[in-house]
């Protein structure tokens, strides 16, 4: 038995799997999906393309792009059982619950669940992503006292999953910013939820199970509920100047302050935060209102100043969802709805060359 | 950033967490609990009394067992919304995927998920382990077209979890052999399942979502499986020598052979299914029936001659479980009700302790 006996609290830097799938590279500071750089793809690319290169290997050419919308446009629609199941949650129920509720529920329609091929996994991947427009908006409405929203076959993958959260037929740059942010959330090499995701995989345990861990692992406040939390922080005062003040008294009190800084990325910035406040930018010239964006520069040079450290990819996905009048209480599903199509990535590889997790531990217990 | 550069396909004798828990000795072959002997504690303690070990780390006085006894006795029903819920699932549900679902329902209840104190922790875990025993049991029973058992707060813990199992007050050498299995599962150190609920955990993600991911993992073939498999492979044959070419067989065609070998004790067998082959002695002799016994023991033999490896725990707990005249189905989610007692400590110290769990990779795809 190889034995790496040196306890690395929190695994950093300890390499857990080989994947073909992406990789951080730090030193060139580029995401890297596939081959792909991820920022170039979110300059050429939409997201549904970029799924086709999580779980095909390969970027589609113009029959293939088709074919994957008409599929899974096909199969946006959810049992109406899993609407009666929302409905009985309590109300007070939090959207990631609902959200993993209705995932554990789905698994019970799928009556090939023990087959972890490559074909089969796909197959449930798509199927999987087709449905978590509606179980991401619906559960959210349906916790709200409201009727679910009927997914609309006519619209593409990234405009129908808007207007579910909505209800209102979204513009074209409104999709187009909208799918650019699932683009960038939709896979980033081996974060918690990826990590959980993979060790439930290893058991040969099946997707469904992979991913409702995964999305208990994105609920936490270290992890996917960062978005969320930037934008209440953003709610709590009204100027840059105000922004600037609300971050000061953090660091005063040593709290911390959301969406800066990033395990991996350490003293540089999220190349992806970049793409996003392009996008704010964007929007804040179309509403002819600068003030967010204001905000969030200040929030930005104060913390450069302070201590060093720079924005991440929920900094700027934040106020680019709130100027998208999505609910903040969605931030976090959506990331996960996003990240649903690297995740499936990863349990293919996972279950195609599989190795139980099973690492051991360092007792520091009573004697015995 | 401290690194460990090289790659061990399922941190396979990496040490990924600080514990006070338990432990594998693997050389003394001694299961640590809290500075207690496992085997030992089966021979004098209760479940309970380990829970109360595990959970508040020292054994109960009297006067303290008798305090969680009654504490637990009045948490046993379950919300009748809960019931509502898995009706409403398809029949075809997997019976893990059915208890996934409701605990994950479950944390709709709880108003208080961000405390993730010890405090708050012990007393949401108390609770789930009250409720799990109704869950467990009549998750089954509605996927079976049957109505709920109610729980009965007369009778102890175990007596009632196997009454809401079959349905009959159990006597009481059945319920001291399956409060004895609880008790045998309740904590082992990493599995898979424990690795999952701490890796969810250290997101200061809640207690339920640590506990849904580990059901998913625990569901794997390659974990919690186990016992069930183990039970249908018995089923095949009907004799000792029948079992004995059975096994044979498998091994001539290279397929893995149900319930025996694990990682971690290797070449030793796992001292757990001694306790386990002792009890199905005990029901054999109470049966007159001795045949389960010689099967098991017939398949201990061959394969310990054939290629040197040893029973484990499942294989002694799937017959007595059969004779104890628990479904075949509910194998696997008993261990997981079992294990939710260590699942839940282990959730208690992650988050008391906090470190994210964010490994690396080793990037083997595409160039770029």
């Amino acid at each position: 038995m190889k034995t790496v006996n040196r306890f690395v609290p929190g695994l950093e830097g300890v390499i857990a799997s080989e994947t073909g799938i992406s990789f951080l590279d730090t030193e060139q500071e580029k995401i890297i999906i596939r081959g792909h750089e991820l920022i170039e793809l979110s300059h050429e690319r939409n997201y549904l393309e970029v799924l086709h290169l999580l779980l095909e290997g390969a970027l589609p050419n113009a029959e293939e792009k088709e074919a994957l919308e008409t599929k899974l446009k096909g199969m946006y629609n959810l049992p109406d059982e899993i609407y009666h199941i929302l409905k009985r949650l309590p109300k007070e129920t939090h959207p990631m619950d609902a959200l993993r509720t209705g995932i554990s529920c789905l698994a019970g329609y799928d009556q090939n669940l023990e087959d972890t091929s490559v074909k089969a996994n796909k197959e449930r991947a798509y199927l999987m992503m087709a449905k978590l427009p509606a179980l991401v908006a619906n559960s959210y409405h349906i916790l709200n006292g409201k009727e679910p929203i009927e997914p609309r076959a006519d619209l593409s993958y990234s405009a129908n999953f808007l207007y579910m959260i909505t209800g209102e037929v979204p513009t074209d740059t409104e999709v187009k910013i909208f799918d650019k942010s699932l683009l960038l959330y939709s896979e980033h090499e081996m974060p918690n939820s990826t990590f959980t995701a993979r060790v439930i995989a290893s058991t040969l345990s099946d997707l469904y199970g992979a991913l409702t861990g995964a999305v208990a692992s994105l609920k936490g406040p270290l992890h996917g509920g960062a978005n969320e939390a930037v934008m209440y922080s953003l709610r709590e005062v009204d100027s840059a100047a105000g922004y600037e003040q609300y971050i000061m008294k953090k660091l005063k009190n040593k709290e911390k302050v959301m969406g800066f800084g990033h395990r991996v990325y350490m003293k540089k910035m999220d190349p992806r935060a970049l793409v996003m406040k392009d996008a704010l930018k964007q929007l804040c010239e179309l509403k002819g209102d600068d003030k967010l964006l204001e905000m969030c520069e200040a929030g930005e040079r104060v913390m450069e100043r302070e201590i060093g450290i720079y924005p991440n990819l929920d900094y700027y996905a934040a106020p680019v969802y709130w100027l998208l009048n999505i609910p903040i209480p969605l931030y976090t599903p959506i990331f996960f709805g996003s990240r649903a199509a690297g995740l499936s990535a990863h349990v293919i590889e996972q279950h195609a060359n599989n190795r139980l997790f099973r690492p051991r531990v360092q007792y520091v217990g009573e004697s015995y």
